[in-house]
Formats: structure tokens, sequence, C-alpha cells
């Protein structure tokens, strides 16, 4: 019996040290981690001068999910950027109809607002001027800006701009919710506005809780084993140095294709990315590094959504960008880690929208 | 003083008199719609033999967001079904993408489950067939489908409900949602079982509290002079000989004409309604009359959606059905009584779907 007791001791020793090891080394690369990454914050951030009122966020709900804005009444916000789908589409830009018009990979709208510019190409800064922008191009104007802003034509961006806002101004709800929303100018319904209201509406679209923010945060047991070692390896091996951040990405701009060009189906010739915005050389072929966050529910990948394998799309990754032929295990456990960035979805009630008064 | 006093006495009088005397005509009023019309009850009614439990009900809510059912998986339910939209789309069949594949105006989800049939030519009695019929119809079927239900080929659509279901077992989250929703089939992720938890899901989409019903019920002011006296007008010239009952509509077929022949922009030669189904020369042109609950926001209208304007699609229905020429006055009074059927629309929260696993 004492020798049985004092080899459970033994035992029990083993175990505690066991377990301590491995949260050390754990320590180690949270530290690494946090210098890193930040956590996606638990409530929306604020617009520096454009306070979230409830009445603009209601307004910017129901313009979000208003097919009347675009020049056929069919497509919405929320038609590419599906809600429950990661706030994308579903379809691939070879088949999908939607994404086929705008061609380049729709790009989610969930944490935009962490994001330091907006479009694969960063035509824009903020969310209300990708907003603007967006709701404006109608599938024809959007075709064209495949290679960059200047291809719209402005007065066909106008004339756009016109008749969405006419169409507002038809339906007197909408008159009074932009009143309410607006009600210290004048003349609230403008286009602008239709633009902060989607815009502040968009910012409550964050998706906090992701297994990885919670690791970091101190949840030991959020993360498997094999995702901590995707992190490391996604450090190691040099990811982390593009897809850093809040948002694990989005705030700077690469060339796609640093150490080796990849397959053109992957980098089609004709889509120069950042070059169409800046006419910068350095830029052909450069484009906004992506977050990854959610990054499991957003395939297809890349500008040119050419594929729906997120391990295809590390291995692709690793190759052109840091010249790295990874093991069939590292990109499994990258894989791994990554989807430990799906974080709690935003739940959105449908609005319910105004008939039509014409 | 006192002749002042006695004056207000009399004014008083006067005053009850003036109310008392349309109160009774009222009375007079609800009693004849009492009749005729039935107020949507405040919860969903059962379906016989599959109760709805929560788990079968949050497996329908998904599958009716899920582009992934349709071939080309960007279309789902809620695509022309928009719940923000009182249950339709905002296209025209002239303009618009999906209803143009369809053939056919789209009808609402909306109170649905009250019809006592469903399509435009009743080839389905239950939400259930009807569900089966069109997540399985695709663009190209959907397309074959004007004329009715043989003109789908049977090969494809049985190619169509396996390709379904093999996209939904290629999700584990399915699976479980499947086993949980129907916990006691050994093979619960089947075809037929999609059908039932969309139909139950449906079932939920009704929308009590309309102005109308709440006046059936004994509010008196819930109605205006107005809407009443278009509730008198869609009695008496014999609109609610076919619109009746809890859907004021849907209980029944007529043909498109009765009268008098309505212009081919309104009834195109070529959809000749019920006779696909039924064979019957009497059928010819004969169209399920449609439930007029929320008509107000169910633009564009008719079967070939011909017309936005509810004011048109009245005088049209007065001449061609009733051969009654009717005056301005009285079309706007019958369209002030039918915005009295807009009724509480149901608040949906989109659901969040799983990723695809391939």
């Amino acid at each position: 019996m004492r020798v049985s007791a004092i080899a459970s001791l033994f035992a029990a020793l083993a175990i505690t040290t066991a377990i301590g090891a491995p949260a050390r080394a754990d320590d180690a690369l949270r530290d690494q981690a946090k210098k890193l990454f930040e956590p996606i914050p638990k409530t929306a951030p604020a617009i520096p001068g454009d306070p979230a009122t409830a009445e603009k966020l209601t307004l910017g709900r129901m313009l979000f999910f208003e097919p009347r804005l675009s020049d056929n009444r069919e497509i919405s916000c929320a038609t590419c950027h599906n809600l429950s789908l990661g706030g994308v589409d579903s379809g691939a830009l070879s088949g999908g109809h939607n994404a086929q018009l705008a061609g380049r990979e729709v790009q989610t709208v969930l944490n935009a607002v962490f994001n330091k510019s907006q479009y694969w190409d960063g035509r824009t800064n903020d969310l209300k001027d990708q907003v603007v922008n967006s709701v404006m191009a109608n599938p024809k104007a959007m075709l064209k800006t495949r290679g960059g802003p200047m291809a719209i034509n402005p007065i066909e961006l106008s004339a756009n701009k016109q008749r969405a806002i006419d169409e507002l101004k038809s339906m007197p709800a909408y008159v009074e919710a932009f009143k309410k929303a607006f009600p210290d100018d004048s003349d609230p319904l403008v286009y602008d506005n239709v633009g902060r209201a989607i815009a502040l509406f968009e910012g409550t679209l964050i998706t906090p809780d992701a297994p990885f923010d919670r690791w970091l945060t101190g949840d030991a047991t959020a993360l498997s084993d094999e995702q901590k070692d995707g992190l490391k390896l996604f450090i190691d091996k040099g990811c982390a140095g593009c897809h850093n951040g809040v948002n694990v990405g989005g705030a700077s701009y690469a060339k796609f294709g640093v150490v080796a060009p990849p397959p053109p189906e992957y980098l089609p010739a004709d889509d120069l990315g950042r070059y169409a915005v800046t006419k910068n050389v350095t830029d052909k072929y450069a484009f906004k590094v992506p977050s990854l966050r959610n990054v499991e529910l957003t395939a297809p990948y890349f500008h040119s959504g050419a594929t729906f394998e997120l391990s295809k799309a590390v291995s692709v990754m690793g190759e052109s960008q840091l010249g790295a032929k990874l093991s069939d295990d590292e990109t499994h456990k990258i894989v791994a880690f990554l989807k430990s960035l799906t974080g709690h979805q935003p739940e959105v009630t449908l609005p319910i929208l105004p008939p039509r008064s014409h």
C-alpha cells in the first residue's frame, strides 16, 4: 500500500510536470502572439464624429437589406454579403452571377470596420466610402471597376445616385427614418447619409470570442494542440508578417507572387490590383492582404476566387509569398489554427422594408 | 350661463347620436364581414401529424435561407420569398432575374399555410410538396414549369434531389441538425424531411393583427371610414365572392377574364393556368385566387406581374371578373381597405449556416 501510495504520488507529480511544461510553452507562444495579434473587441468600435444612435442603426440595417437601392431593384448589400454565410456569397467567380459582375471575389463585411482600407485594391479607406462606391455601382458599372475606380463613368455614377435617392424619397417610411437618424440635417435624405447609416450598421457586424481570441486572453483550453502547432507555424513560417493585427490581415498590401508567381488561375494576368489605383509600377499585382478572421466561412479564396479549399490556399500562399513548400502535416496544422479564427457570428433580425408607393 | 349649459348638453347628445349611428352601421358591416372572413390566428397552426419542435423549426429556418440547396448554390427560398418585402421579391417578370426564370410572378410565403393549394395553378396542395417541388426546380427546370409540373424532366428532378442531399450530407452540422429534428428516423437526412422542416418553418410566417382583423374582432377604431367604405364596396361589388376566408383568397380557382378578357399583357396567351394540371378545358386560363393578405407589400400583381399599381390591379379585376367599371373614388376606397390587410410581419433572425467542408 505504501509503495502504491508513493507510486501514486510520483505519478501525480509526473502529471503536474507534464501539464506544467506545455503550460509554460503556451505562455511563451501567447506572449509572442500578443505582440502580433489583438482580439476582436466585444462591442462595435465608435466611428469618430459619427455616433451610432439606435435610429441610425435601424436605418442602416434597412438600407443594407434594401434591393431597391440597386438599378434593377434586385441586389442589396446582403445579396453578396450574406450574413448567414460569413458575410460573403456562396459562389465562385466562374459560376457566380453576382461575383462575376464584380470581377473579383466578394470580401466579407464581417469585421471590415477593422480593415485599414476597403476592396482588394484598397481604393477606399473607410466603410462609408466603400458603401457609396458599391451601392452606386450598378452591374454594368461594377463590371467596369475591375482595374480600378477610374473606369466608372462619373455621369452614370451620378445618375445612379440620384435614382436611388428618388426611390427612397418616394417611400414615406424612409423620409421619416432619415429625419429621425439625422435630426440636425436640413435635407437628411442625401446620398452621403445612405453611406453613413450603412457603414454604422456594418460596424456592428463583428465576430468576437473566436477560440483564438479566448486563448489569447488567457483561456488555455480554447485551442487544441494541433491549433497551437498551427499558430506556431503561422508565425515561424512568416505568414504573420502580413497577416497580423486585430484582423489577422487587412492592414497592408502585398504583391501576389513575391517569391514565385502563382499559377495563372490564381492570378489572372489582366487584373493589375493596386496598380490601377496608384499607377505605381511596384503595385502591379499587389492586393490588400485579406483578413483571415472567419476564413473557414469565406470560401472561395483569393481575389480570383480560384479555390474553395483552404488547405490549397495555404499551400499556394506558402510557395508564392514565402518560398516555403509546406508539408501536408504543416498545412493541416495551419488550417486547424485558421479555423480557430471563426468568431461568434452577429445575430441579425431581418428588417421589414416599406412598400413602394409608385 | 344656463342657456350655454343646455346648449352644451344638446351638443353632447348630438355627438352621442352622431357616434352612435355609424357604430350601429359598423355592427351590421362587421356581422356581414364575419360571415365572409376570419382573422389570421395569433400563433402558427399545427400541421397534422408533424408537430413543430424547436429542432425542426431551427433546421427549417436554416434550409429556408440555404442557397446551397440550389443547383448553382446561389438561390435559396429567401431569394424570391424575401421576408423583408412581404415574402416576395421586388422585381417584375419583365425585369426580374429570378421571377423571369420561374415564368410566373412570385407568390408570397406569408400565410401560405392557410392557402388551400400552392402555386398559381394549384399543382400542389400542401406546403411540404410545394417546397419539394420548388427547391428541386433548378433554374432550367423552373423555366420549364410554366404550363405545369409535367414539363419537369423526372430524371433531372431526381438528380437534383440527390445533389442537394449529398451537399447537405457533406456538412456535419446538417447531419447533426437532421438527427435532432427527426430523432426517430433511421435515415433522417432525406429529401422528404427537407420539405417537412421548411414547410413547418414557413407555417410560422403568418401576419396577425392587421387593422382589418382588429376591426373584425371588435376594435372600432382600427379602420378609417374610407376603409370601411372600401370593405363595403369589396363585398357589394362581388370581390369577396372569391376573395374570402382567412386569407381573403387562396381557397379556390377562377378563370382570369370571366366577364371580359383582360388585356394580353395581364393574361399572356401561352400560360394556360390550371388547365396544365387538370387538362380540363374549363380550367383554361384559370388560376388560384391569390390571397390578398399583405397585398400592399406584394407588388407586382397578377400571375403575369403586369402592374405594380394596386389601383390598376383593382380596376382590371373589376372589369374582367365582375363586369364592373369602378369609379376612381370606388377604386381608391377599395385600395384603402386592401391596405388594412397588412398584418404584423414575422420577425426572423438570420440563421448562421455551416461552412462547406469540401
